[in-house]
């Protein structure tokens, strides 16, 4: 194998009983392949295996046989079941040895986190002869191999730890490695009130007009995220196809494109708010705090989230809302009538420039056939007006609350970009 | 390879561009091997793949060499990125014939949908030779192939597709052909509070003692689950055997254990508040509405969780709680005196039987020397009682406030249950 060719072999194995038993979906393989992609380094297979000595080892010869770099994921943590460096050290025959470096850290580490140490930590120290620590100073230092012209590289199963050393460590040695001819470009479009097949539909002339991108369509419930890549020759004509690409799609789709790449939607929110200095409180009622979480996940949130109000039951919006009972007992709690007033009055006890409020049925109990399960009222009261909006979302429980903490975050997006909500039924 | 013999090799083949690049998470191998298992069967290996020529030939060839069943999906369909069954053909030396009764079935099916016959769908109706039909009656029929001692199932992509298939004829097949001598037991337990290496340790002991018994360990942030597995000759014996493993285990782990299989944290706290007829009321400041949220996901959890407040702000524990502006002036809003005053607070006003309280800083802002980024206080206000805790918790923002929630939580099934509370620092 010659590491000046254009293009080298990459695979990924995953390792652990749960994958391969339905129990436990995979999100390692997932993140690695992308990551690699990222970088230009394309993934040709990915096995999944139990922690099982015959299969593990036939598995990771025949991969030693054919592919430069191998990420290995998974059983390397401190219990019986994690058997990973004991089947390297036999498959390839490399023995163990007790890495003294290594078992410092993992002392010092216990000792930092208030643990007591136990000898089963000791294990983590254990590494086959020739292994190199990917990170010194992590909490699961990981390790690579050299056999033959393939580079293995042992990571944790533990989705954030394996993340970690991907990103500090694996990726980059590759790339100190071999560096890939062209990187493609790749940008994800975040649409949100659209249907998929209104998307496809819409992308149907495109297609053809923009030949040399890649388009991809991913549901993400309850967005749609498109995909587009792009492979020059060279970096102007990347440069060239993916504006044209972007711009093309953005001129389609408007407002509906609420973010790209890793942004959320509540981070779109926060960006908004504190580029205009205003606040923001919410009363909830069939979201349950699904709203004041999202909020609350970004960093800086309580320089525009001031408060929020979780009001299950109808006494709560009375009393903290100042919700008129006689509103609950004409129209109900789920009402416009309700819903208008929650906004109002959370506004005016939070002292906030904004008031964002919903209530609805979640279900699967709680629907008549006037309201269903999923009728949802959204409020907003806001520089002198208040806007209200009624939904029908569709789904299970859960699905029901993030889609109505979406549309109500949209809201908001909405009114501080100039654009008109979208419309309810 | 002998029917007779204990157990029969099974594999899975994921076939998808999008599932090697990262831009998709599979979901039919995790269900095909959940589908299996239920059934006595386990997987071996699953191999993920992208539509090339190579790779797949050469994984298909292995594959019938070692496996008895080997479950195909993905690339059945009529684009042109759809390679499946070229590739069988080609690989496996079976050149293909256009199936008549397929041919059919498929106009009829499009007459009815109310498609135009578009010359593309004709290669659904293409199949190698031997080729068995699985659902003839099908939106997509799938097909089977016996090659050696191999028996090949090749199913769409679509889950909904796939699983029809697997469920309704891929399933019934192979148990026509082979019936498992015993399905393995299953249990998981959800333990709270405890490391992982605690819980290694732990079990040390145990494994030698329960023989017969497979344990598997996954942490799954912030709780950590225990997987048991029996196998026996017969179902006196694995009934006998799983009870005592699990007995073992409870009387090891006591009250960290707070759920098995399928149940969360909030769902027990659902239930035993509903078994003892109290109701919650929460005041939530770190994690910004996550408890409301997780508490509300729950169906029917208006008849326990009255309201909340999400006090993201000083002045909001003042004029919502009730908390004293010197109490947040002499001690900070993330105190044991301000917790302790938004417990009782949010308990009075809401005129339910318990009051729960967080304060917490979730980061990466706001610490200080005396209390860092994860510092969190807890207070529960209950039957004349006001308890109070402080932790300090590991991690990026949405783990620390995930922790705050389940330790939160974890005190109100603690205390309905009889059992002290998870000591902090």
């Amino acid at each position: 194998m010659d590491t000046d060719q254009e293009i080298m072999q990459t695979e990924i194995i995953i390792i652990g009983n749960e994958l391969i038993s339905g129990r436990k979906r995979d999100l390692n393989a997932w993140y690695a392949s992308g990551c690699l992609l990222s970088h230009g380094l394309e993934v040709s297979e990915i096995t999944t295996v139990g922690d099982n000595y015959d299969t593990l080892s036939s598995v990771l010869r025949a991969a030693v046989g054919r592919s430069h770099f191998i990420i290995v994921t998974g059983g390397l943590g401190p219990t019986e079941d994690d058997l990973t460096t004991e089947i390297v050290s036999k498959a390839l025959g490399r023995p163990l040895f007790l890495d003294e470096t290594v078992l410092d850290h993992i002392k010092e580490n216990a000792e930092k986190s208030g643990l007591n140490w136990s000898p089963s930590l000791e294990k983590l120290a254990r590494l086959p002869r020739g292994a190199t620590i990917l990170d010194p100073k992590g909490e699961m230092c990981g390790f690579s191999l050299s056999e033959g012209d393939s580079l293995l590289y042992f990571l944790p199963g533990v989705p954030e730890q394996m993340r970690e050393l991907m990103r500090g460590f694996v990726v980059p040695d590759i790339l100190r490695r071999y560096r890939p001819a062209n990187i493609p470009w790749h940008r994800t479009l975040k649409v949100y009130g659209l249907s998929e097949s209104h998307i496809a539909e819409t992308f149907k002339d495109l297609s053809d007009e923009l030949k040399g991108v890649m388009f991809g369509f991913y549901p993400c419930f309850p967005e749609n995220h498109i995909t587009i890549t792009v492979r020059g020759k060279n970096e102007v004509e990347v440069e060239r196809e993916s504006t044209r690409a972007e711009e093309n799609i953005r001129k389609l789709l408007g407002p509906y494109i609420f973010a790209s790449d890793d942004k959320t939607m509540e981070v779109i929110v926060g960006e908004s708010l504190m580029e205009r200095k205003m606040t923001l409180s919410v009363a909830e009622s069939c979201t349950g705090g699904l709203i004041g979480h999202r909020l609350t996940s970004i960093s800086g949130s309580s320089l525009y989230f001031e408060r929020g109000v979780i009001v299950y039951s109808n006494r709560s919006k009375v009393e903290m809302l100042g919700v008129k009972q006689q509103t609950i007992d004409s129209y109900g709690a789920v009402s416009d009538e309700a819903v208008r007033e929650m906004a109002e009055g959370i506004r005016k006890i939070a002292k906030t420039d904004m008031g964002l409020a919903v209530t609805g049925i979640a279900g699967p109990l709680g629907g008549t056939e006037d309201k269903p399960v999923g009728t949802v009222f959204i409020g907003f009261s806001v520089d002198g007006n208040v806007f209200s909006g009624q939904y029908r979302f569709s789904g299970e429980r859960d699905k029901i609350k993030l889609n109505t903490s979406e549309m109500a975050l949209d809201w908001v997006r909405r009114y501080l970009n100039g654009h008109s909500f979208i419309p309810g039924v």
